[in-house]
């Protein structure tokens, strides 16, 4: 019987299973891979204390941060949950069963699919969502990232490192990114943004040959040899439902500034909640996993506020 | 003129000029002294990332990383402020103006004092208000820590170090410090804690002689040779007076969950505000910075929401 069980390995759940661990409670943190998407990030450059560091750098300092508090971490997928007589019975992929008393989930978002033709079929064959782990791959060919926000503009300066040619294409007519990143994406020269415009199927044999851009002045086929899909992220939101947390329309975990949810014993913290303002930042996902730990604290010592 | 003024130079000041310079906006950050309350911690163990680090290097980290973002950070106190035709105006201790499009307040808190008897008489002799700056002169003698908040129960911990006995006087009968502080107080041998009392008087000729309590039996006097007092802070709100900032009961500054205050182009971020649920942490306030940064961001570009 754990006193926290935290549900997700990213800065929430890791965040939140520090402080939980320096309340001294009994915490399992279960994770099907510890850092969340932060690890696949090439750069972090405004979590305060770093000036700059990889996000797998990042994460691993603060899965070692939770093991050094003496934090159980459970590699497995969390398949379901229940709520057994006060109590919360989570399953594993791998079907052991824990139990706790309070719930944090923290299991952020997964990247978001375009859900166009070519996709799936060529996923590993020039389809990725992961600049920082294939982009090495690509060296002197022709690349093309779809999206507008920090990890689109992230993962474009990280290819150009590599690829001759990276195109941006967008579907706003202005990136929704920092404006430093915004800013060196455009003095970097082998990358171009295409504005406006969406990429509405992947064409190739064995692999990428082409992708078919839909922009103002209708659709044209451009030649390149990979897709990098860095268009959002959907909330994992399966085991929230299951318990019947509230969630608002764009599907995250509607919390209080407590980061509990609706359902008792339950806290929610990181990228899948409605929490900080809606600014995902690995800052904010911690401060959301410190303010929930505090709360679960007060849950299981029968002091709510 | 700048984008951002940042006032306060702590965690969430410092934290904000971080993200104010990622926004590349022109921002100053104008602090009395770099790092805020958390330069007097021995031991932050909290902030992820950091196992464990002394307050010291963790404020140091952070200006570093401010400053090598471009951050222009001036060391002196504002003494005041005025709007002008839309903008804000700072004045500093030595007579300079400074003119910004927008404002973060983030002053933090000054140490609360007792207000009793002998507290201001014995100043630097033997009445202090930080473990860390001034507990070495107090080896093999008997000190009294005054609170039992984390800064008190770290405190406290810290002196035992030095001092032969360490008596930690609290008005509460329960500590209200993290557990795993409040374990490690009771684990050790020359610290006892006097629950339900106050320190009602410092007395001495020179340096301190003796405290008065005033417990649930009575007065009593007990023979110590320094009294650190760790009973919280007060919000440094005189600014936000000044610029008409709503605040809350106890004088924190009421934020949204954008950071942003009642008075447009003012926001506000740390332990100086209503923010995270009240949890003052250097990853709340870390938080609520990079939010007011964004807010300004917004609010200077003139997309406000």
């Amino acid at each position: 019987m754990y006193d926290v069980l935290v549900v997700g390995g990213g800065p929430a759940g890791l965040s939140a299973s520090i402080y939980a661990s320096r309340y001294n409670l009994k915490v399992l943190l279960v994770s099907r891979e510890t850092g969340g998407q932060i690890s696949d990030a090439d750069k972090v450059c405004n979590y305060p204390g770093f000036v700059e560091v990889s996000g797998f750098e990042l994460a691993s300092k603060f899965a070692e941060h939770a093991r050094k508090l003496g934090v159980k971490i459970k590699d497995a997928e969390v398949v379901s949950v229940r709520r057994d007589d006060g109590f919360f019975v989570v399953e594993t992929e791998d079907d052991m069963e824990f139990k706790a008393k309070s719930l944090i989930l923290a299991p952020g978002k997964v990247k978001r699919k375009l859900n166009v033709n070519g996709e799936a079929e060529f996923l590993g064959k020039g389809v990725s969502y992961c600049a920082t782990c294939d982009g090495p791959f690509y060296r002197e060919r022709t690349v093309v990232v779809v999206g507008g926000s920090d990890a689109a503009t992230t993962s474009a300066l990280l290819l150009s490192r590599y690829a001759n040619k990276v195109y941006v294409v967008y579907r706003r007519a202005k990136l929704r990114s920092m404006p430093s990143w915004v800013t060196m994406v455009k003095n970097t020269k082998n990358i171009e943004v295409i504005y406006s415009t969406i990429v509405s199927e992947i064409m190739g044999e064995n692999f990428v040959n082409s992708v078919v851009l839909d922009g103002p002045e209708g659709k044209r086929e451009m030649n390149v040899d990979g897709v990098f899909i860095e268009i959002g992220g959907v909330p994992q939101v399966s085991l929230a439902k299951e318990l019947g947390v509230k969630l608002d329309q764009s599907d995250h975990i509607v919390v209080k500034p407590n980061q509990s949810t609706n359902v008792r014993g339950v806290f929610a913290a990181g990228d899948v909640t409605t929490g900080s303002d809606g600014f995902q930042q690995v800052v904010t996902a911690a401060a959301e996993g410190a303010i929930a730990a505090r709360s679960a604290y007060r849950y299981v010592e029968g002091d709510e506020r």
